[in-house]
Protein backbone atom coordinates (compact mmCIF):
# COMPACT_ATOMS: atom_id res chain seq x y z
CA UNK A 1 0.00 0.00 0.00
CA UNK A 2 2.44 2.22 0.88
CA UNK A 3 5.09 1.82 -2.03
CA UNK A 4 2.73 1.99 -4.49
CA UNK A 5 1.96 5.25 -5.90
CA UNK A 6 4.21 7.57 -7.90
CA UNK A 7 2.28 10.78 -8.86
CA UNK A 8 2.44 13.30 -6.06
CA UNK A 9 0.79 16.52 -6.37
CA UNK A 10 2.04 19.38 -3.81
CA UNK A 11 -0.51 22.35 -3.38
CA UNK A 12 0.83 25.75 -2.77
CA UNK A 13 4.28 23.82 -5.05
CA UNK A 14 5.55 26.87 -5.84
CA UNK A 15 6.36 28.03 -1.96
CA UNK A 16 9.99 27.38 -0.50
CA UNK A 17 8.28 24.62 1.74
CA UNK A 18 6.62 22.86 -1.45
CA UNK A 19 8.72 23.34 -3.73
CA UNK A 20 11.93 21.80 -1.94
CA UNK A 21 9.85 18.44 -1.13
CA UNK A 22 8.92 18.49 -4.87
CA UNK A 23 12.57 18.30 -5.32
CA UNK A 24 13.26 15.96 -3.48
CA UNK A 25 10.47 13.61 -4.53
CA UNK A 26 11.23 14.35 -7.82
CA UNK A 27 14.90 13.29 -7.68
CA UNK A 28 14.10 10.58 -5.47
CA UNK A 29 12.25 9.08 -9.06
CA UNK A 30 8.56 10.39 -8.49
CA UNK A 31 6.69 12.21 -11.06
CA UNK A 32 5.72 15.58 -9.20
CA UNK A 33 2.83 17.89 -10.27
CA UNK A 34 2.88 21.58 -8.20
CA UNK A 35 -0.28 23.42 -8.07
CA UNK A 36 -0.24 27.35 -7.91
CA UNK A 37 -3.67 29.48 -7.72
CA UNK A 38 -2.27 30.24 -11.26
CA UNK A 39 -1.90 27.34 -13.54
CA UNK A 40 1.13 29.59 -15.74
CA UNK A 41 2.92 30.32 -12.18
CA UNK A 42 2.55 26.42 -11.88
CA UNK A 43 4.21 25.86 -14.98
CA UNK A 44 6.79 28.49 -14.59
CA UNK A 45 7.87 27.19 -11.48
CA UNK A 46 8.15 23.69 -12.27
CA UNK A 47 11.03 24.52 -15.40
CA UNK A 48 12.78 26.02 -12.83
CA UNK A 49 12.31 23.15 -10.02
CA UNK A 50 13.61 20.70 -12.92
CA UNK A 51 16.56 23.04 -13.99
CA UNK A 52 17.92 23.54 -10.32
CA UNK A 53 17.17 20.06 -9.38
CA UNK A 54 18.52 18.40 -12.58
CA UNK A 55 15.71 16.48 -13.50
CA UNK A 56 12.50 16.80 -15.80
CA UNK A 57 9.98 14.92 -14.03
CA UNK A 58 8.36 18.04 -12.09
CA UNK A 59 4.96 19.62 -13.76
CA UNK A 60 2.82 22.91 -12.71
CA UNK A 61 -0.57 23.73 -13.18
CA UNK A 62 -3.18 24.90 -11.21
CA UNK A 63 -4.16 23.69 -7.36
CA UNK A 64 -7.67 21.66 -8.69
CA UNK A 65 -5.71 20.04 -11.68
CA UNK A 66 -3.05 18.94 -9.51
CA UNK A 67 -5.14 17.18 -6.82
CA UNK A 68 -6.72 15.71 -9.71
CA UNK A 69 -3.47 14.11 -11.24
CA UNK A 70 -1.83 13.24 -7.59
CA UNK A 71 -2.40 9.89 -6.19
CA UNK A 72 -1.06 11.17 -3.28
CA UNK A 73 -1.78 15.32 -2.54
CA UNK A 74 0.79 17.09 -0.18
CA UNK A 75 -0.80 20.81 0.87
CA UNK A 76 1.66 23.13 1.90
CA UNK A 77 0.79 26.65 2.07
CA UNK A 78 0.43 29.29 4.70
CA UNK A 79 -2.32 29.01 7.28
CA UNK A 80 -4.13 32.42 5.78
CA UNK A 81 -4.51 30.17 2.60
CA UNK A 82 -5.74 26.61 4.04
CA UNK A 83 -9.51 26.83 4.16
CA UNK A 84 -9.39 28.45 0.70
CA UNK A 85 -7.11 26.21 -1.21
CA UNK A 86 -8.95 23.16 1.15
CA UNK A 87 -12.20 24.48 -0.54
CA UNK A 88 -10.28 24.38 -4.26
CA UNK A 89 -8.94 20.81 -3.52
CA UNK A 90 -11.84 19.24 -1.78
CA UNK A 91 -13.80 17.08 -4.49
CA UNK A 92 -9.66 16.04 -6.46
CA UNK A 93 -8.81 14.53 -3.14
CA UNK A 94 -11.60 12.15 -2.50
CA UNK A 95 -10.48 8.91 -1.37
CA UNK A 96 -6.75 9.57 -1.46
CA UNK A 97 -4.07 10.29 1.33
CA UNK A 98 -4.03 14.24 2.11
CA UNK A 99 -0.49 15.07 3.52
CA UNK A 100 -1.03 18.49 5.41
CA UNK A 101 1.95 20.59 6.06
CA UNK A 102 0.08 23.61 7.27
CA UNK A 103 1.40 25.15 10.36
CA UNK A 104 -1.16 27.62 11.81
CA UNK A 105 0.61 30.78 13.08
CA UNK A 106 -0.87 34.46 13.85
CA UNK A 107 1.47 36.73 12.64
CA UNK A 108 2.94 38.98 13.39
CA UNK A 109 3.73 36.41 16.41
CA UNK A 110 5.04 33.87 14.62
CA UNK A 111 7.19 32.71 18.21
CA UNK A 112 4.11 32.01 19.83
CA UNK A 113 2.15 28.67 19.70
CA UNK A 114 -1.26 29.83 18.08
CA UNK A 115 -4.16 26.74 18.20
CA UNK A 116 -6.98 27.74 15.73
CA UNK A 117 -10.54 26.73 16.53
CA UNK A 118 -10.00 23.85 15.09
CA UNK A 119 -7.77 21.95 17.40
CA UNK A 120 -5.58 22.24 14.66
CA UNK A 121 -4.73 22.74 10.93
CA UNK A 122 -4.93 18.97 10.09
CA UNK A 123 -8.06 18.28 12.57
CA UNK A 124 -9.63 21.49 10.42
CA UNK A 125 -8.31 19.94 7.09
CA UNK A 126 -10.48 16.53 8.41
CA UNK A 127 -12.73 17.73 9.51
CA UNK A 128 -13.70 19.99 6.55
CA UNK A 129 -12.68 17.58 3.65
CA UNK A 130 -14.36 14.49 5.45
CA UNK A 131 -14.21 10.44 6.10
CA UNK A 132 -13.21 10.17 2.72
CA UNK A 133 -10.02 11.43 2.73
CA UNK A 134 -7.36 10.20 5.17
CA UNK A 135 -5.58 13.29 6.26
CA UNK A 136 -1.92 13.49 7.97
CA UNK A 137 0.14 15.76 9.34
CA UNK A 138 3.73 15.47 8.42
CA UNK A 139 6.35 17.61 7.46
CA UNK A 140 5.90 21.11 9.51
CA UNK A 141 9.21 21.14 11.25
CA UNK A 142 11.45 21.12 8.23
CA UNK A 143 12.96 24.68 7.70
CA UNK A 144 12.65 25.38 4.55
CA UNK A 145 16.38 27.07 4.46
CA UNK A 146 17.39 22.88 4.68
CA UNK A 147 14.94 22.18 1.63
CA UNK A 148 16.46 24.44 -1.16
CA UNK A 149 18.93 22.66 -1.15
CA UNK A 150 18.29 18.99 -2.57
CA UNK A 151 21.53 17.86 -1.76
CA UNK A 152 21.78 19.22 1.83
CA UNK A 153 21.77 16.41 4.86
CA UNK A 154 18.35 17.25 6.98
CA UNK A 155 19.19 16.92 10.68
CA UNK A 156 15.51 16.67 11.40
CA UNK A 157 12.94 14.47 11.85
CA UNK A 158 9.66 14.19 10.39
CA UNK A 159 6.82 13.25 13.10
CA UNK A 160 3.81 12.00 11.24
CA UNK A 161 0.05 12.18 12.92
CA UNK A 162 -3.04 10.86 11.84
CA UNK A 163 -5.83 8.41 12.14
CA UNK A 164 -4.97 5.72 9.83
CA UNK A 165 -1.80 3.45 9.34
CA UNK A 166 -1.41 2.98 6.08
CA UNK A 167 -2.22 7.26 5.14
CA UNK A 168 0.90 7.74 7.85
CA UNK A 169 3.06 5.12 6.27
CA UNK A 170 2.75 6.91 3.24
CA UNK A 171 3.91 10.21 4.88
CA UNK A 172 6.99 8.36 6.28
CA UNK A 173 8.14 6.92 2.71
CA UNK A 174 7.67 10.34 1.71
CA UNK A 175 9.81 11.47 4.35
CA UNK A 176 12.48 8.61 3.65
CA UNK A 177 12.31 9.83 -0.20
CA UNK A 178 13.08 13.10 0.96
CA UNK A 179 15.93 12.27 3.10
CA UNK A 180 14.37 12.39 5.95
CA UNK A 181 13.27 9.64 8.97
CA UNK A 182 9.31 9.36 9.33
CA UNK A 183 8.27 8.67 12.71
CA UNK A 184 4.64 7.71 13.87
CA UNK A 185 3.87 10.76 16.61
CA UNK A 186 0.40 8.91 17.17
CA UNK A 187 -3.23 9.98 16.03
CA UNK A 188 -4.41 13.04 14.36
CA UNK A 189 -5.23 14.51 18.32
CA UNK A 190 -1.66 14.93 18.59
CA UNK A 191 -0.64 17.17 15.27
CA UNK A 192 -1.62 20.03 17.70
CA UNK A 193 2.09 19.74 19.23
CA UNK A 194 3.40 18.68 15.85
CA UNK A 195 2.40 21.85 14.32
CA UNK A 196 2.60 24.15 17.42
CA UNK A 197 6.72 22.86 17.39
CA UNK A 198 7.08 24.91 14.48
CA UNK A 199 6.69 28.45 15.93
CA UNK A 200 8.87 27.33 19.13
CA UNK A 201 11.52 26.55 16.46
CA UNK A 202 10.99 30.05 14.86
CA UNK A 203 11.00 31.31 18.32
CA UNK A 204 14.43 29.35 18.87
CA UNK A 205 16.13 30.40 15.79
CA UNK A 206 15.85 33.73 16.53
CA UNK A 207 17.12 33.37 19.81
CA UNK A 208 19.86 31.31 19.10
CA UNK A 209 20.68 33.31 15.92
CA UNK A 210 20.29 30.02 13.36
CA UNK A 211 18.39 29.66 10.46
CA UNK A 212 17.26 26.13 10.51
CA UNK A 213 16.59 24.39 14.01
CA UNK A 214 14.98 21.39 14.18
CA UNK A 215 14.14 18.01 16.08
CA UNK A 216 15.48 14.97 16.38
CA UNK A 217 14.02 12.00 18.51
CA UNK A 218 16.49 10.54 20.57
CA UNK A 219 16.32 6.61 21.90
CA UNK A 220 14.74 4.81 19.74
CA UNK A 221 17.78 4.17 17.34
CA UNK A 222 18.50 0.35 16.67
CA UNK A 223 21.16 -1.03 18.63
CA UNK B 1 20.45 35.92 39.42
CA UNK B 2 20.56 32.71 37.92
CA UNK B 3 23.28 31.52 39.50
CA UNK B 4 22.96 32.28 43.27
CA UNK B 5 20.87 29.66 44.44
CA UNK B 6 21.80 26.84 46.62
CA UNK B 7 18.62 25.17 48.07
CA UNK B 8 16.01 23.24 45.75
CA UNK B 9 12.89 21.83 46.95
CA UNK B 10 11.43 19.32 44.55
CA UNK B 11 8.03 19.07 45.11
CA UNK B 12 6.71 15.34 44.69
CA UNK B 13 10.14 14.42 45.20
CA UNK B 14 9.41 10.51 46.08
CA UNK B 15 8.38 9.89 42.78
CA UNK B 16 10.37 8.93 39.79
CA UNK B 17 11.15 12.03 37.85
CA UNK B 18 11.48 13.77 41.50
CA UNK B 19 13.84 11.65 42.77
CA UNK B 20 16.05 11.72 39.45
CA UNK B 21 16.27 15.13 39.57
CA UNK B 22 16.98 15.34 43.09
CA UNK B 23 20.20 12.88 42.75
CA UNK B 24 21.48 14.54 39.77
CA UNK B 25 21.03 18.23 41.59
CA UNK B 26 22.47 17.06 44.65
CA UNK B 27 25.58 15.57 43.03
CA UNK B 28 26.21 18.98 41.30
CA UNK B 29 26.18 20.37 44.72
CA UNK B 30 22.89 21.96 45.32
CA UNK B 31 21.12 21.43 48.84
CA UNK B 32 18.03 19.51 47.78
CA UNK B 33 14.89 19.33 49.67
CA UNK B 34 12.46 16.52 48.57
CA UNK B 35 8.60 17.47 49.46
CA UNK B 36 5.65 14.68 49.95
CA UNK B 37 2.69 14.66 51.45
CA UNK B 38 3.77 12.34 54.08
CA UNK B 39 6.97 14.06 55.96
CA UNK B 40 7.80 10.79 57.59
CA UNK B 41 8.22 9.38 53.45
CA UNK B 42 9.81 12.25 52.31
CA UNK B 43 12.50 11.54 55.28
CA UNK B 44 12.58 8.10 54.46
CA UNK B 45 13.12 8.64 50.48
CA UNK B 46 16.00 11.04 51.20
CA UNK B 47 17.78 9.10 53.16
CA UNK B 48 18.04 6.08 50.07
CA UNK B 49 18.50 8.95 47.86
CA UNK B 50 21.39 10.10 49.33
CA UNK B 51 22.86 6.34 49.29
CA UNK B 52 21.57 5.85 45.85
CA UNK B 53 23.49 9.26 44.68
CA UNK B 54 26.82 8.60 46.86
CA UNK B 55 25.72 12.15 49.01
CA UNK B 56 24.46 13.49 51.95
CA UNK B 57 22.23 16.98 50.87
CA UNK B 58 19.34 15.51 50.44
CA UNK B 59 16.57 16.50 52.95
CA UNK B 60 12.36 15.25 53.05
CA UNK B 61 10.00 16.41 54.45
CA UNK B 62 5.76 17.56 54.02
CA UNK B 63 5.71 19.69 50.54
CA UNK B 64 4.51 22.91 52.47
CA UNK B 65 7.91 22.70 54.63
CA UNK B 66 10.06 21.43 51.34
CA UNK B 67 8.53 24.68 49.85
CA UNK B 68 9.18 27.14 52.47
CA UNK B 69 12.87 26.24 52.51
CA UNK B 70 13.85 26.08 48.73
CA UNK B 71 15.02 29.21 47.28
CA UNK B 72 13.55 27.54 43.90
CA UNK B 73 10.70 24.78 43.77
CA UNK B 74 10.55 22.23 41.53
CA UNK B 75 7.24 20.53 40.62
CA UNK B 76 6.83 17.28 39.98
CA UNK B 77 3.76 15.57 40.48
CA UNK B 78 1.18 13.84 38.39
CA UNK B 79 -1.39 16.08 36.58
CA UNK B 80 -4.20 14.42 38.90
CA UNK B 81 -2.49 16.01 42.04
CA UNK B 82 -1.42 19.23 40.37
CA UNK B 83 -3.93 21.93 42.00
CA UNK B 84 -4.23 20.21 45.51
CA UNK B 85 -0.41 20.40 45.78
CA UNK B 86 -0.56 24.15 44.02
CA UNK B 87 -2.67 24.76 46.80
CA UNK B 88 -0.74 23.32 49.53
CA UNK B 89 2.65 25.61 48.21
CA UNK B 90 0.61 28.64 47.51
CA UNK B 91 1.85 30.70 50.23
CA UNK B 92 5.39 29.47 50.37
CA UNK B 93 6.57 29.92 46.93
CA UNK B 94 5.46 33.53 46.56
CA UNK B 95 8.37 35.84 45.36
CA UNK B 96 10.57 32.89 44.08
CA UNK B 97 10.80 30.94 40.76
CA UNK B 98 8.41 27.64 39.84
CA UNK B 99 9.84 24.95 37.82
CA UNK B 100 6.36 22.75 36.69
CA UNK B 101 7.30 19.96 35.61
CA UNK B 102 3.81 18.48 35.39
CA UNK B 103 2.29 16.88 32.15
CA UNK B 104 -1.24 16.76 31.51
CA UNK B 105 -2.53 13.28 31.00
CA UNK B 106 -6.29 11.53 30.14
CA UNK B 107 -5.68 8.23 31.36
CA UNK B 108 -5.71 5.60 30.07
CA UNK B 109 -5.25 7.22 26.86
CA UNK B 110 -1.26 8.63 27.96
CA UNK B 111 -0.44 8.15 24.50
CA UNK B 112 -2.68 11.17 23.12
CA UNK B 113 -2.29 14.75 24.05
CA UNK B 114 -4.38 16.44 26.20
CA UNK B 115 -5.08 19.94 26.34
CA UNK B 116 -6.15 21.21 30.20
CA UNK B 117 -9.13 23.84 30.21
CA UNK B 118 -6.44 26.21 31.31
CA UNK B 119 -4.40 25.54 28.08
CA UNK B 120 -1.57 24.22 29.76
CA UNK B 121 -0.42 22.49 33.20
CA UNK B 122 1.64 25.75 33.65
CA UNK B 123 0.07 27.88 32.57
CA UNK B 124 -3.02 26.92 35.66
CA UNK B 125 -0.04 26.84 38.03
CA UNK B 126 0.68 30.18 37.16
CA UNK B 127 -2.65 31.72 37.27
CA UNK B 128 -3.73 29.80 40.78
CA UNK B 129 -0.21 31.21 42.18
CA UNK B 130 -0.58 34.83 40.97
CA UNK B 131 1.98 37.29 39.74
CA UNK B 132 3.94 36.88 42.70
CA UNK B 133 5.10 33.33 41.14
CA UNK B 134 7.30 33.45 38.28
CA UNK B 135 6.01 30.13 36.79
CA UNK B 136 8.45 28.14 34.12
CA UNK B 137 7.69 24.62 32.35
CA UNK B 138 10.59 22.36 32.21
CA UNK B 139 12.09 18.77 32.36
CA UNK B 140 8.36 17.66 31.17
CA UNK B 141 10.05 15.32 28.20
CA UNK B 142 12.74 13.28 30.67
CA UNK B 143 11.95 10.01 30.90
CA UNK B 144 12.56 8.45 34.47
CA UNK B 145 14.18 5.56 32.84
CA UNK B 146 17.08 7.95 32.08
CA UNK B 147 17.32 9.66 35.35
CA UNK B 148 17.22 6.76 37.73
CA UNK B 149 20.71 6.24 37.12
CA UNK B 150 22.65 9.48 38.01
CA UNK B 151 25.52 8.50 35.87
CA UNK B 152 23.48 7.56 33.17
CA UNK B 153 24.28 10.42 30.36
CA UNK B 154 20.73 11.74 28.79
CA UNK B 155 20.47 12.03 25.18
CA UNK B 156 17.58 15.04 25.72
CA UNK B 157 17.00 18.38 25.78
CA UNK B 158 15.04 20.41 27.95
CA UNK B 159 13.26 22.99 26.27
CA UNK B 160 12.14 26.00 28.70
CA UNK B 161 9.02 28.31 28.60
CA UNK B 162 8.19 30.87 30.70
CA UNK B 163 7.43 34.43 30.62
CA UNK B 164 10.17 36.01 32.70
CA UNK B 165 14.24 35.68 31.32
CA UNK B 166 15.63 35.30 34.58
CA UNK B 167 12.99 32.76 35.64
CA UNK B 168 13.74 30.27 32.56
CA UNK B 169 17.49 30.74 33.44
CA UNK B 170 17.12 29.41 36.66
CA UNK B 171 15.77 26.51 35.04
CA UNK B 172 18.61 26.69 32.48
CA UNK B 173 20.81 26.52 34.81
CA UNK B 174 19.34 23.18 36.77
CA UNK B 175 19.13 21.10 33.26
CA UNK B 176 22.86 21.66 32.59
CA UNK B 177 23.31 21.01 36.53
CA UNK B 178 21.49 18.32 35.68
CA UNK B 179 23.90 16.93 32.52
CA UNK B 180 21.57 17.96 30.07
CA UNK B 181 20.95 21.19 27.48
CA UNK B 182 18.68 23.63 28.51
CA UNK B 183 17.00 25.70 25.46
CA UNK B 184 14.40 28.62 25.55
CA UNK B 185 11.81 27.58 23.96
CA UNK B 186 9.97 30.93 24.92
CA UNK B 187 6.68 32.15 26.86
CA UNK B 188 4.78 30.19 28.96
CA UNK B 189 1.76 30.21 25.94
CA UNK B 190 4.36 27.38 23.93
CA UNK B 191 4.18 25.24 27.25
CA UNK B 192 1.32 23.41 25.57
CA UNK B 193 4.05 22.26 23.05
CA UNK B 194 6.25 21.10 25.39
CA UNK B 195 3.69 19.56 27.67
CA UNK B 196 2.15 17.56 24.45
CA UNK B 197 5.15 16.46 23.57
CA UNK B 198 5.38 13.91 26.42
CA UNK B 199 2.14 11.40 25.36
CA UNK B 200 3.51 11.53 22.37
CA UNK B 201 6.94 10.68 22.95
CA UNK B 202 5.17 7.99 25.33
CA UNK B 203 3.49 6.34 22.25
CA UNK B 204 6.45 6.87 20.01
CA UNK B 205 8.48 4.30 23.27
CA UNK B 206 5.43 1.92 22.60
CA UNK B 207 5.29 1.49 19.12
CA UNK B 208 9.28 1.55 18.53
CA UNK B 209 9.57 -0.80 21.75
CA UNK B 210 11.82 1.99 23.01
CA UNK B 211 11.55 3.07 26.54
CA UNK B 212 13.29 6.66 27.00
CA UNK B 213 12.37 8.52 23.61
CA UNK B 214 13.27 11.96 23.87
CA UNK B 215 14.08 15.09 21.58
CA UNK B 216 17.35 17.39 20.29
CA UNK B 217 17.06 20.40 19.11
CA UNK B 218 18.97 20.56 16.19
CA UNK B 219 20.85 23.28 14.06
CA UNK B 220 21.81 25.55 16.76
CA UNK B 221 25.24 24.27 18.01
CA UNK B 222 28.11 26.71 17.25
CA UNK B 223 30.34 26.25 14.59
Amino acid sequence: MSGDFKRVAVIGGTGKEGSGLAMRWARAGYEVIIGSRSAEKGARVAAELNERAGVSTIRGTDNASAAREGEVVVLTVPYSAHKATLAQIKDEVQGKVLVDVTVPLKPPNVTVVYIPEGGSATQEAQDFLGDGVKVVAAFQNISAAHLKDPEHAIDCDVLVCGDDKAAKQVAITLANAAGMRGIDAGPLANAVVVEGLTPVLIGINKRYKARGAGIRITGIEEE
